[in-house]
């Protein structure tokens, strides 16, 4: 039910992840699953009600619902475009955490022009202690070790200089217990001005950071290509030049564009759980789902179950 | 004797802004001033020298006499390409703070496409308290007033969502203050998604924030106009194309370009400070000496020290 084009981009989404063989099933009120199992949810949490009150007061809600049956194992992963933070409380109540890990985090692939990227937090934790991010290099590696298929992932940590003493109080600590954990690959800090050309496989920070990270990046990247089709439309010339250049363009824009990863992982559950776009299109549904069966299929849940707790142990004790 | 390039570049920026009238001195060793005056200063601070250490240690280096020379009243404002952290430490202890600033920030003008946008602070303190955010918001409203000519500036709060509970501790907090601030035109939280576009006269962050959103709006409007030249010169008909916008291009790379601004402000000192980009071109430098001097000629530091009083003495009294 969530998302800002309502149930029917979903439900279109999710047919068209459907035809790639991945088996859905539909949470929602009065929903027409065009041929999809549909479970009836009749409770709707709101893209601005507040996380915690609404997923305790909606127990019956869509979200609840389909974060209840990753937790009770009738599926393996949840998908969601709705309300974030309502996800996050509902993953932690019901999909609940891995035993070793102090707190979720969301992962997302940022499209650097190298090579795909790991950014993890990307704003399940807008404060976060020195622990949580170690943890959070824990996290980001085994997925691009699993997912993105790097062997052994070159970890940094997000900072306002490459030195090790650059940066804020958090970050500080945290470069600390990185670079001391021979469990790692951890190659010191690195600028926000390598994220679209190719910082690490795994870039770490705190949640408030990565999320205004993410953002400022998807609103440049739209901001830059639209204003470049302004200034080339403003003249003849520029305009035969703009048609010229189009499918370099729309090549350029479909590798930027958020939509083609489709969505972000919440990691740190004991169950998938993939955060779409709040303004999705079907199309970008349905590469979340296709993110989410990915995720199935490299059995990333298990992996972090099984290599979080040694990787943690061999770290500083985490409070 | 700062900056990635060399005197050499800074002597050639330097010669370029004399030409508009400015007033010029140059600090340095052994320096051809091609015309100009020169104040020889035997020692210089590199660029990855601990800034504290390096402005003790060095008091007879070029980055320490121009700042004594702006605390001393011999010039009205000092420009460096050179070290960031030494140039903050210099400020703070040979130009000295206003009487009633906790804590200079640096304020930096992003080329925004709905017009000029202040952000503030762009890398000063990686960490800091709420009161803290909230002078920065007053100087910055300044400088929009001042500088930009925005009568009564528009503030908003970096943030990670526009709801006032949306943010880190810090942001909340600040949230409250700058809401509750009579003397202040705010109008909430922002997102760094509309950055580029405009989030509004001023934007308000903590140092390590506003250097994190700095640097990644600067390195992804480069990776996008890189990536879109490439794919456009893969193909002959995009070779073409890219030749045909090539003028429209150029216009937006000079907008979007940080030279074209040249450097920030460090305000919150009894003189002016200019903080040039470490890689600055001659054209930057020559951009930075002229924002220099319109900042004189506006008598930004005389408007700060005469309105941040009272603006800050109307809301809650700071720490």
């Amino acid at each position: 039910m969530g998302g800002d084009g309502g149930p029917s981009v979903v439900v279109e989404g999710a047919v068209a992840a459907a035809g790639d063989g991945i088996d859905i099933v539909l949470y929602g009120r009065d929903l027409d699953g065009r041929g999809l199992d549909v479970v009836e949810a009749p409770e709707v949490i709101g893209m601005h009600e507040k996380p915690a009150d609404a997923v305790r007061a909606k127990a019956r809600s869509s979200l609840v619902a389909a974060n209840r049956a990753v937790g009770d194992g009738a599926a393996d992963a949840v998908v969601s475009a709705g309300n974030t933070g309502a996800m996050l409380v509902a993953g932690l109540v019901h999909v609940r955490r891995l035993p070793s890990v102090l707190r979720p985090a969301i992962a997302v692939v940022i499209p650097a022009r190298l090579g795909a990227s790991v950014l993890i937090d990307a704003g399940a934790n807008a404060d976060a202690r020195p622990e949580h991010l170690h943890q959070f290099a824990h996290m980001g590696s085994v997925f691009a070790a699993d997912v993105l298929g790097r062997p052994n992932p070159v970890v940094r940590l997000l900072s306002i200089g490459e030195e090790a003493e650059k940066g804020n109080q958090l970050t500080r600590e945290a470069h600390e217990l990185l670079a001391g954990d021979s469990g790692l690959n951890f190659d010191g800090n690195t600028e926000a001005r390598q994220l679209l050309r190719f910082a690490a496989d795994v870039v770490v920070c705190d949640g408030f950071t990565g999320n205004v990270a993410l953002k400022l990046l998807e609103g440049t990247i739209l901001e830059v290509l639209d204003a470049l089709r302004a200034e080339a439309g403003a003249t003849l010339r520029g305009k035969l030049g703009g048609l010229l250049i189009r499918r370099g363009a729309r090549g350029l824009r479909t590798r930027l564009d958020p939509e083609t990863h489709g969505g972000a992982y919440l990691l740190g559950l004991r169950g998938l759980s993939v955060i779409a776009h709040g303004n999705s299109s079907p199309k970008a549904i349905a590469n979340a789902i296709r993110l989410a069966a990915r995720g199935v299929e490299h059995g990333v849940v298990g992996r972090l179950a099984r290599r979080l707790p040694d990787r943690v142990a061999s770290a500083r004790p985490a409070s």
